[in-house]
């Protein structure tokens, strides 16, 4: 943390570590109980508020803000909305994509009933809205139109998600239009609330925006990555679930487009395949990705979006005191192996 | 339609008739597409839509709006965003009570599937708060967060709802704080919102909005009533259907409240009863609430909620010219038969 102090006649901000703030962000998180009653209604959201996640989008809301302004505390509120919806989208999705587990425990559905979890997440929508009014009345229509817009994209993105399930001549431009939709833009968001609730001005708000979408499809392409290379003791899940769900990933996807001949065949093989040993699946698959170049095809599409996501950081007029926290954290969330 | 004229150099507003409202309102609904791509999670929503119903509560909000301004064309939307919100909890609710049927056609989960009618659910949710930010900027906040309660509130009367399926000891008291949170508390909004978008004043707007909350109340004690005690020939669905259903009915409650002895041992055998006559079932149970007096107990209580409702729109202070309209319109309502 950097003293207010005054050194050679010049105000030096008071900076709040990422850390500091995400404490704030994770108190103001376990404070609020959402409603009381029914039960039933408000119990299932405390409980996937309460499974943890990494909490940086909302982290990135109180960067933005602080780039602008001490006062960062305001945005705590609609930066927990970021959080909240984030969670109400795993809620639903997680119903739709019948997943057993999130984050290690019981999904609200299993725990409690897919109608509970359909209207518990209807609430947590609605309370997502409410945490957003907390913004000054004289930006509460701007944040609002472009939350709306953003929360219609998320919605339109997990729709492709669940339509590309059952086709297998999906491009990479559709994928990546799908993972903009829905992972990036939310991201982009974030930070571009940040920007106006702390004061920024509109080509700033816009470049904070892009630079989230761009990191954001960055970020999901990595997963994708991770999910085949990455290092099985320092990644959370089991290496090669998705070779083994044959889930659509951008590495699948690219091997689709490019496997010709016996590789082809082979790939068709195991994705047809309904009894198979998953070590041998996912090597053999494995093995075929390598054959085709698409690690380091995928390496360089991240590096891609990364480099943009910088690109357009590098672009916002800020104060480079109140920025470097911010390019910092970014940093390290890009080169994060889990 | 009154024509703006100048008679003894009073100026006589332009009143819109309440047909030419809901032709207004009925215009812009057909034209709102809500969204483009993809399509699944659109058309949906524009077939609910399309679906029908009276739209009176909308209506209420253009005719509250009427109450104070001639431009009610300003209340359009944020009108529409009430139809909207009520739609989306019908897409939702018909999911959670495996509904077959909505207005004689299939609901959204068995014309597509429940996936697709959670997810279109959800932005419709979306773009009804996009529908709102349509009211001037001045009141959005205001107007949103009465909304957010108010949603929030509708969600839990039907978790309430879902709560009361599996319990045979629902009080009056309960039920009538259910249906005030499922069914009242948007009515209430709706004309609430007309006022603020018109310009009332606090205490025309809370007078609005208990007249709309206790109407709601007698609405739907009366829709129980005529389930077992309407006309076949005026009402809609099938007379009984709730008696054969077992569903918890203000009607039934009270029996169950009220019965002892042979009636309480045949009331229990009906609802135990996995294998009926229909009719019978129908016949025997009807008998039973005439025995108890519930017929006419519960048409003390519906008119019970009319008065209060009537009491408090006289209240309300506006021009008599403007209010006749609305009252005209709510008397109306309030003698359907259907």
């Amino acid at each position: 943390m950097y003293l207010n102090s005054v050194e050679k006649g010049r105000n030096i901000p008071i900076m709040t570590t990422p850390d500091q703030l995400l404490q704030a962000l994770q108190n103001e998180i376990e404070k609020n109980t959402y409603g009381e009653t029914p039960v039933e209604l408000y119990e299932p959201i405390r409980y996937i508020m309460s499974l943890g996640g990494k909490r940086f989008r909302p982290l990135m809301t109180l960067m933005a803000a602080s780039l602008y302004t001490d006062d960062w505390q305001k945005a705590l509120k609609p930066a927990q909305a970021v959080e909240a919806f984030h969670n109400f989208t795993l809620m639903h999705d997680d119903i739709m994509d019948c997943a057993p587990l999130r984050r290690g425990r019981l999904t609200v559905h299993e725990k409690w009933n897919a109608n509970i979890a359909i209207l518990s997440g209807d609430v947590m929508l609605v309370r997502a809205y409410d945490l957003l009014l907390d913004v000054e009345s004289d930006r509460i229509k701007r944040v609002l139109t472009r939350f709306n817009q953003t929360a219609a994209e998320v919605c339109e993105g997990q729709q492709w998600d669940m339509n590309f399930e059952t086709r297998w001549d999906v491009t990479e431009a559709e994928y990546l239009h799908m993972i903009r939709l829905k992972t990036s833009v939310l991201l982009g968001f974030a930070l571009e609330m940040g920007g106006i609730i702390g004061g920024a001005d509109e080509q700033a708000c816009s470049l904070l925006y892009e630079a989230g979408v761009s990191m954001g499809i960055g970020f999901q392409l990595k997963d994708d990555l991770l999910d085949v290379y990455g290092d099985p003791a320092k990644f959370g899940k089991q290496v090669g679930g998705d070779i083994i769900a044959n889930k659509k990933t951008f590495l699948l996807i690219e091997a689709l487009e490019r496997a010709k001949g016996s590789a082809k065949a082979e790939l068709d093989r195991w994705l047809a395949a309904e009894h198979f040993d998953s070590k041998e699946k996912v090597a053999a698959v494995t093995r075929i990705y390598d054959t085709l170049g698409i690690r380091k095809f995928t390496e360089q599409k991240i590096a891609e979006y990364f480099d943009k996501g910088f690109e357009y950081l590098e672009q916002v007029t800020a104060d480079p005191t109140r920025k470097a926290p911010l390019m910092g954290f970014v940093h390290q969330l890009v080169e994060r192996e889990a």
